[in-house]
């Protein structure tokens, strides 16, 4: 994939929650029939730590089970016990492997001269205050990169670049842990609280965007995001729109992800700063103006709409590639306003809020 | 499309011939029914060339009838007086409506400019001695440019930039001729004769690659280059592999055109300088090397041949998108060789050709 910067894994619970009529789900782990060809598969909490472990990447997530909705207070509890269970044997497994990261000898090597480095630098830290953990940068390509003579000193700057946090720990994957509990808000505590006692590198609310109002989603977040620790990374599984990521990072998530702006852009449903645009619309078949006018992405600087819209059209495979730009750009457009309203302050966080929070 | 380079349309006289089942010729012009949608199209000498004033290509080509192969020798004589009655109706609506290019009003005033700065540098000459015509980059995007504000002098730089060869004429679009006259050489020639009687910017050689063996097309463009002159651009229309590109190139072809490296990229066919990849091959899945270990484009720079398969086999929008790119480049990079190896002149030419050119 040759992707040179932080790559997060999902452990595959949810995954196996969406082929709902082929999988069975047992103490032990899930057994699924694949979608694609019908063979049958079986996943435990130990096969998807060893998954993610030898696909090394930086973050890495628990095994759980994402409950359904609507679902009643007791299946919502054995759930959740369900997924603290598998949360232990999660962490066990990665403690007792973690060091099997195929990038974890270069790591270690090159972590002394990342530390060197950032000793005479601790002044930086992350624009997100309350993201303290260390994400390190794999080595992952290092073997493919030999082969091809490419620079060394590049890839070792590169490297120490993508450390800004790097002071006082050799870097191996974080594992973070997920909370479930359906829309019980008493489950969610417990399941934050008992979650947080195994301990973990950062901490995930799952079992979201499952069907469940919009409004309710707020509420679990609110309500969960109360009882998790404030200095390690706080992530929403799931989600969203890009009102909803400004709502959630101004109480507090640090991160979130969803496939909405990459399978939106391929149905031809665009994000822009004066809203949403379907650009299969006959309205937009002599549109001579970009996209969205306040975006700076290469698709709005060089495209006119009509064009967009004549490509969505005739079914060209440029027109996902140009959608996906675009709706990407858009999104991480977003994410840069957020960490700028953060570094100006908390009175700024609010007024960035009130744009897409309800009114009480 | 905003292609801020040089663009070439072709008349759609070789797209209806391939529509083989579905068309009517007449003296008049073609009635075809779309392979689309059913419908019926009529297309003559008069609406090819208005259809490619509108679109404002900066070469257009005469509308022609492209002779199937085999043909006997009547059928060849009859098509190619149909392209020649055509040819001379092509180029008396072009010379009648040249002026109503889109962008001419802008190109006039531009043009000045452009000479102006020309006649300061005039000891610029094309890489390919042979091609003497003025090839203007329309200023076809200036509507939409306007529109977004964006820096008009840039626009002017690269405007003038692009017309390397503009001394002695205010530009308007280039109309080419095209030479018929099947795999008989002495049709070939009278072709050639009548059709520079009529007189184009350019000459090209159609109704190649129609089935024919690949010695016959080097054949035919031997014997029908002689009688083609040496002063305007010589265009083979509808080749070829990257061998052929060299050997032709070295026979005094000026231009080719051919949708081999899109289409075979697509079908996962890539060309590189240690020969032709079928990347769908199981026994490159663990191949941890780059396609082309000679080759300096992004997708050799940054992935395996194990990714390119593992997205090729996964069926992935992105496999389409990689090879199209590779390929592309690889073309690139013959021509940038063959311009090479002609300025390095003629000796240097004869080399190259050696290794592709059948031996006697």
């Amino acid at each position: 994939m040759a992707w040179p910067r932080a790559i997060l894994t999902d452990s595959g619970g949810f995954q196996v929650f969406s082929l709902n009529d082929l999988r069975k789900v047992t103490d032990e782990g899930v057994t699924f029939r694949s979608h694609l060809d019908g063979s049958s598969h079986f996943y435990s909490p130990e096969s998807a730590m060893a998954a993610q472990i030898g696909l090394g990447a930086d973050i890495i997530m628990a095994f759980d089970e994402c409950t359904e909705y609507p679902a009643d207070r007791a299946r919502t509890q054995a759930s959740m016990e369900l997924t603290l269970r598998w949360a232990e044997r999660s962490k066990k497994y990665f403690e007792d492997h973690k060091h099997e990261v195929p990038w974890k000898a270069v790591a270690s090597e090159r972590w002394s001269v990342a530390s060197d480095a950032k000793a005479q630098d601790s002044s930086q830290s992350s624009v997100l205050g309350s993201q303290q953990t260390k994400i390190p940068r794999s080595a992952r390509n290092d073997n493919a990169e030999a082969t091809r003579n490419n620079n060394n000193n590049e890839a070792e700057a590169r490297y120490t670049d993508h450390w800004p946090l790097a002071t006082d720990h050799c870097p191996t994957q974080s594992l973070f842990g997920i909370v479930q509990g359906g829309m019980d808000l008493e489950l969610r505590k417990e399941s934050a609280e008992r979650t947080i006692e195994i301990g973990f590198a950062g901490y995930a609310i799952g079992g979201l965007s499952v069907g469940e109002p919009r409004e309710r989603t707020r509420e679990v977040i609110e309500a969960t995001l109360e009882h998790l620790p404030a200095d390690k990374p706080r992530y929403v599984m799931g989600v969203g729109t890009p009102e909803e990521i400004v709502e959630y990072a101004s109480m507090g998530v640090d991160m979130m992800d969803c496939v909405l702006p990459t399978r939106a852009a391929r149905h031809g449903l665009l994000f822009t700063s004066e809203g949403k645009v379907s650009i299969k619309q006959a309205r937009y078949a002599q549109d001579a103006g970009p996209l969205d006018p306040n975006c700076g992405c290469r698709v709005c600087q060089r495209y006119s709409r009509a064009y967009l819209r004549h490509l969505y059209a005739s079914n060209e495979v440029l027109a996902q590639v140009l959608n996906t730009l675009h709706n990407l750009s858009f999104y991480l457009d977003t994410m840069r306003r957020v960490r700028h309203s953060i570094e100006l302050g908390e009175e700024s966080r609010f007024s960035l809020a009130s744009r897409s929070r309800p009114k009480p």
